[in-house]
């Protein structure tokens, strides 16, 4: 098969990969360089300190994370776009990683090439009746649960994140010193209150794991005492996989209905299993009974955290490896890419 | 002169005309109307509760002022632009009303028509600079102040705005009883602790006719008595008029550098001479010693307060309606449009 001309554009925020965190970056750059590695023509529209193996087609030295005068931010994602649109015609796919909106669907029809976007969020009903605008325009689901929200949008495929599982070191047995883990943003979505409420009652440490911000400081921190639910700060990309792997299991018992849920494909790449509520894409990220369990409620987690802990880390790790590895992903973007691109020709034709 | 096929994209904030304030819309609506009434083929985007004798294409009900659902309200803007853009053939020209940035910018390149924009804030460097990647987009400037600042855009005229001068009905005399006017927002930029200022020291009377926002309850409050300081609350179009009327001066010790100055051209049209500092626009919009005098600090304007109110009226009325009539503002822009037009077929051959 003929390589594709792929324009890939990222956001402006910061770099590709990421300095420190930022999941849509970090899922970009995964996405980028397996495309390049499965020999795809790809060109990269991001800051010019991203670092790729593909072309790099940069506007900004930087991202506006990093520079307050770079404002209003969202001039410099439609101008990051409009060089893809621009240049159409070099292309036989633009696909533009939508990190807040899909500001793609106002340049879809001036493009000669079509623009695919994916959707990073879960989005509200008002935001989906104004998208139907754009009824014909691709999308890619991060989750079903996702797809499910976007009724009348075309759907091109629906592709779970890859993560790189070889970084994600595999320990087969936690740390002597048993934790559970909460890993993830302090906020009331994530379910932190729950995770603490959860280790009081089994009667077992926690370790918190995340930027300190203003809900911690209000509603978190009164209750961490240092021995019991022990505070660790924000962790790098090290930590995280040394927090991972020493986890008896990691704690996800989250309140909204999320559209992914990359850190219980992390922590499962490390061998560690999850205990998860039953929202959102949690049943499509985990394999109930296999890398975890999922829980109906509060009670029930409590009720059967022991049975996480029973769960065969090896296992854990394979299947994580199976489902969630960077290729699987660029594989199925390249096969989203094929079905759009032929449904173009189609159209034009 | 054949009719021009215009795309007139304003702001789907709220309607055009605005039901309340907004000078955007306000503005937008008297060109468009201008633009009908001089023979041309003129198509206003806007929201569906807008009035115009132009046809109306509409994506949206009503605004995103209006309506918290309507979020983020850039996408908005953007697909209205789009809309434009997207029948770009059926128009000579697309002039977008850039309320808050040029968000013009990353369609034009994408547009077969010329995109030309006129911009209704004075932009910082940092803005310009970014402005920079589009340098042969057109811009209008609303005064030369607001142009000094466009360094590397292509300015392609300077068009001051204009106000619909028959609705500003001229008073030869003011009340009876004396007072001075402030009449705009309150912000520190405008200078409303200035004016308090003057009127305390030259022992007049001050209304004041703005919203009442968080900045007046803090600085400005505590010096309304109620007798020499005088807190009208916000005036409606027929409020505002008689305010403007009925004040021997208006004083505009603006200390910000501003684009434009709508009220000065508002009150000088009723007739009443305006007493301004020497900032921003003001010298382009005031003729020095026939609609106003203007000041180079306050206590210039203190001291020459007097020689205000000694302009003549009917004088002050006239140049206002001779240098800020409706057409003008309109033949001015219709100047542009041809001019634009022009260089684009050039180009293009």
């Amino acid at each position: 098969m003929k390589p594709l001309r792929i324009a890939h554009v990222g956001p402006v925020a910061t770099s590709i990969p990421p300095p420190k965190s930022g999941s849509v970056q970090m899922m970009a750059s995964l996405l980028n360089e397996g495309l390049v590695a499965r020999g795809h023509d790809v060109t990269l529209f991001a800051t010019a300190d991203s670092v790729t193996s593909s072309k790099l087609h940069s506007l900004f030295p930087h991202g506006y994370w990093h520079d307050e005068d770079m404002w209003p931010w969202e001039l410099y994602e439609m101008m990051n776009i409009a060089a893809a649109v621009e240049r159409a015609e070099q292309f036989d796919i633009i696909h533009f990683q939508a990190a807040y909106y899909p500001m793609g669907l106002p340049f879809s029809r001036l493009s000669r090439t079509p623009l695919v976007q994916t959707l990073h969020h879960s989005p509200d009903a008002d935001e989906v009746a104004l998208w139907k605008r754009y009824p014909e325009a691709p999308f890619v689901a991060i989750s079903k649960e996702q797809a499910s929200l976007l009724e009348g949008q075309n759907v091109a495929g629906i592709v779970l994140h890859g993560i790189d599982t070889d970084r994600f070191t595999f320990r087969p047995t936690p740390d002597e010193d048993d934790y559970l883990l909460f890993l993830g943003r302090f906020t009331e979505g994530k379910g932190v209150l729950q995770a603490i409420e959860i280790a009081q009652r089994v009667g077992m440490r926690l370790i918190l794991a995340a930027a300190e911000e203003p809900y911690y400081r209000e509603a978190i921190a009164p209750h961490v005492d240092g021995r019991q639910i022990v505070y660790f700060g924000e962790a790098d990309f090290d930590a995280k996989v040394k927090l991972y792997g020493g986890a008896r299991a990691l704690l996800y018992p989250i309140q909204a209905r999320e559209p992914f849920g990359l850190v219980l494909a992390e922590a499962m790449a490390c061998g560690t299993p999850v205990a998860a509520l039953d929202r959102g894409a949690v049943r499509e990220v985990v394999d109930d009974g296999v890398t975890g369990i999922i829980f109906d409620d509060l009670e029930a987690m409590i009720g059967g955290l022991r049975r996480v802990f029973n769960l065969d880390r090896q296992r854990v790790h394979d299947r994580a490896v199976e489902r969630f590895g960077i290729f699987r992903m660029v594989d199925q973007y390249i096969e989203v890419y094929h079905r759009i691109i032929d449904a173009h020709r189609k159209a034009v034709r």
